[in-house]
């Protein structure tokens, strides 16, 4: 018999969380046995545990403690322990297993790596799932909308943006977005609010008083408090008249994001996209430009997996994986140049065998 | 020369935040030779690393590949190039060093696990620190004493709370809460606003209204938005009048609180103050509990290490650790038993030669 193992927090983990839908500060070892999932938790937790997890079995650490082999490494009496309550053969663990508990029982234990196969656990969305990401996706679009209409209705004063009679700093913008967003069910932290040149680093918060006539990067992600699932949306926008170099450039990358939602469906791969949204930057005359500093132009992946974790299976790079039905991935091609700023427009999409359906619905106004 | 070395995110692995006071989503590996702090990082964190962080030096990834032998495995060559560019004999690597990386340098390269030698890098606290702890502590005690003040002024109706004329709930109280707290520059998260029976579960965050004349606990543990720095307390409320078993089970919590606090000075084991506090409950006739679906009594340790993270070294439990000046730990006893509710009183101390410092000063009001 063959068990998935994993040693960590809920909130690190997301296979953990999957598992239970329990939550706790510190780290926990559960299994996965056949169907079966079993937590093994300390008496802090053993009643949430036990009346509010779905683990199909909770077992109390000091109990099974009392059946280790005495004198014998903590470890690797746990291991043993497993593989005779539950006739393991090999344990699988993920790539982030503790190195500590593996170096401690891998001379007598049988213990494998299989990323693959914990990422499969999780891969494909069943539709209560879909259902979660399409609310946190909502949330993400109507805050989204919230910081566009405050945007909309600042005033300019020697190009700075004011709101409420107070210059409108990315800090303050971002500071309303996430109340607004707490206040609506989700939890949102470090949200990106970039404008001029903090556009240019991808994930630059952003810093200082918002400027009219500069592209403004907004990039929300909030989680569910209730389902613990993520929406990750960005637009972006500009106060006042665009020049034909920021309006071109956003033009681009609008395109770019039609264009690969419109390819993706089950069975293209990964890398397939990626290598679009490459050429199609450098057809256009955007291709990379390297500086003493930083790199300038689409210098981050397509997009990524989307679920119980923010950035999670599969990411949409050069490593190339079959897209499936079910999977939910965000397609987010950007640009970035110095001397025009950053440009990113992000959206959730829900694969299916014929195309994609999209999850976050919010339009592309850009001039406010 | 020794080395150490994180692979992780700094979110999860507050060493890596430490060294680099950086953020970033995903994980990326980061070396401390001596003194100074090198990151490895991708094109898309290269520019805002080299411009915003404090790591001494920052090296672009694909420019450190071109330097690694050819058709040799990843993470080997990189340890590989690592021993040749910093002259290390052995990499010293935290606990939960990804297993995956361990396995495949193990053979080859001299590896050695040594938390102490982690713990001990932020174990006691600068003077900044200290200051910025103190401010998280502050906004802990000003969004606690928002709270009381909702509970103060709600009104009971059959037993049940009401604010602003709607049923005053869990989620209700803790939303305010956390919405408070991001208006003062705080992120907080899975805020624990516990009464009745959800109160006798410590990490249950709580659920539905809250009624009169029961114990309600909240615990609160903001981290400052501007510089990631954890505050931690928890005060017990009661609206209504106390019955003589919630007032004892009070008293004999806040006295144990205030003795355990009076021991706290650097030279004292973490374990005095556990086996301290498990004999005060003992002999005031609250000794544990067992029962078939949890345990009732003191069922936690008495604190932990607070600081870039919540939970951090030491934990003031069962196994021995010397406190030592410039700690800060949390004093955080309770009381679980179905019969009567949940306690728990939690301050923070910052520990010096012959005693500590209370960085968490908010009053013990109980009936409200």
């Amino acid at each position: 018999m063959k068990a998935f193992i994993i040693y960590d927090t809920p909130e690190h983990n997301p296979n953990l969380l999957y598992w239970g839908r329990f939550t706790a500060p510190d780290p926990f070892l559960a299994i996965k046995v056949g169907n079966k999932t079993i937590a093994f938790v300390s008496s802090l937790e053993y009643g949430r545990c036990k009346q509010t997890s779905r683990f199909n079995e909770v077992y109390l650490l000091s109990d099974v403690r009392k059946h280790f082999e005495k004198n014998a490494p903590f470890w690797l009496s746990f291991f043993k322990f497993l593989q005779r309550q539950f006739d393991v053969d090999t344990f699988i663990v993920p790539d982030d297993f503790p190195a500590s508990i593996y170096a401690q029982i891998v001379n007598q234990i049988p213990i494998e790596f299989d990323a693959a196969a914990f990422n499969q656990q999780r891969a494909c969305k069943t539709d209560d799932e879909k259902a979660e990401i399409k609310k946190a996706c909502q949330l993400a679009s109507r805050t989204i909308t919230f910081a566009k209409d405050i945007l909309q209705t600042s005033d300019v004063k020697d190009g700075a943006l004011f709101f409420d009679n107070q210059p409108l700093t990315s800090e303050a913008l971002r500071g309303r977005m996430e109340i607004y967003c707490l206040e609506h069910g989700g939890y949102a932290t470090d949200t990106i609010v970039a404008g001029g040149q903090d556009a240019t680093n991808p994930h630059c918060v952003g810093h200082g008083v918002l400027r009219a006539n500069q592209l403004i990067v907004i990039d929300f992600f909030p989680r569910l408090q209730h389902s613990h699932y993520y929406g990750d949306m960005t637009r972006t926008f500009i106060k006042g008249k665009a020049s034909k170099e920021q309006a071109d450039m956003y033009c681009c990358v609008q395109d770019c994001q039609r264009a690969l939602i419109a390819q993706v469906k089950a069975g293209v791969l990964t890398s397939t996209l990626m290598a679009f949204a490459t050429q199609f930057f450098e057809e256009r005359g955007y291709g990379l430009k390297q500086s003493e500093q930083s790199y300038q132009g689409f210098i981050h992946s397509v997009g990524h997996g989307l679920g119980l974790n923010l950035h999670e299976y599969p990411s949409i790079s050069t490593r190339p994986i079959r897209l499936e039905p079910g999977m939910v991935i965000t397609i987010e091609p950007g640009l970035y140049f110095n001397e025009v700023g950053g440009v990113r427009i992000e959206d959730d999409v829900y694969v299916t065998e014929d195309g994609c359906e999209l999850l976050s619905r919010c339009n592309y106004d850009f001039e406010l």
